[in-house]
């Protein structure tokens, strides 16, 4: 008998696919495991900074505590009269895109078998200012465009990665409409 | 005569009003200025872990190198199977878009004279992993709904404020469809 340890899971892309299916097949018996709620805390410190909180979410029919919490940083660079404390909520978009699309493409190369050796990406947006001041109404005041480049080392077809790639969930909120419902709490 | 310095800026909520009339007065004379660039590199770590950086950007017809560039993380709690390095791209979706309600609330109430004693608000969204997995085709892989709870501590009018709120450019993209172009680089 080898005195090696015994590898007890399969891991590919450092996916433990073997936990993967493990959830697919757990979803499939049990549809409410499927439901989650992904939470953030917002502190304004003045001008253009604030302060994100994030921690608990809820998942798999209970509440989950993180073994650590994260504080983001947000503001605007001097050219939008901020103090460059932080990224601001454009680059913070690019940033849940970039990190959605990423693991998308990782977590279901895994799930099919195909290893992706190295994977970085590049992300850029534009933004008329017009729109947000109000000087134009044909101009809108989002991102007019967003143009991605992903360079991926791997052995599978590039066609099938950019396959995977559709799938992302933050990818679906930014092409498509997503309601957000706003309410004011009084003091 | 004082011997108190003379105060040169208008300060309303922490932003220089005096300089954002001037950015509207310039953008109106020269509307090329409006245009911006923002960007952000991710690079994959393996598994649900992503490294994101945030650096220069473009507008007011040019490149902008900030002082300082930001690093950022991003990782799935192990529900999901990561291992809890950051916050996942649900929540930095979150990020953005409470970061850019939080601003665009404070920079338009500063432009009308407005002040904002307090802000504060909190984000939830559902997620049915059903979609992503392919499991449900009636389930759609991004966020179902977001909720937001906004505290503000103002004089001014809750309606008047809730208008304000209705110009954040990432409510704009999370609520109306925003192209993304994703290509392919190889190596």
């Amino acid at each position: 008998m080898s005195n090696q340890a015994i590898q007890e899971h399969t891991i590919i892309n450092g996916v433990n696919v073997d936990q993967q299916q493990e959830t697919v097949q757990a979803v499939k018996n049990r549809p409410e495991l499927a439901q989650f709620q992904f939470r953030a805390h917002n502190q304004w410190q003045g001008g253009g900074h604030n302060q994100i909180h994030v921690d608990k979410y809820y998942g798999t029919c209970q509440e989950i505590q993180r073994d650590e919490s994260f504080a983001l940083t947000a503001d605007q660079p001097s050219t939008l009269l901020g103090t460059n404390k932080g990224p601001n909520p454009f680059e913070y978009l690019l940033t849940a895109l970039s990190s959605c699309l990423t693991t998308s493409l990782v977590y279901q190369a895994a799930a099919q078998g195909i290893t992706i050796d190295a994977l970085e990406s590049d992300y850029e947006g534009d933004i008329n200012l017009q729109g947000i001041l109000g000087l134009n109404p044909d101009v809108r005041k989002g991102y007019e465009e967003i143009r991605v480049k992903i360079k991926v080392d791997s052995n599978a077809d590039k066609e099938m990665l950019r396959g995977l790639v559709q799938n992302s969930p933050i990818l679906d909120v930014i092409r498509n409409p997503t309601p957000v419902n706003i309410e004011f709490v009084t003091e």
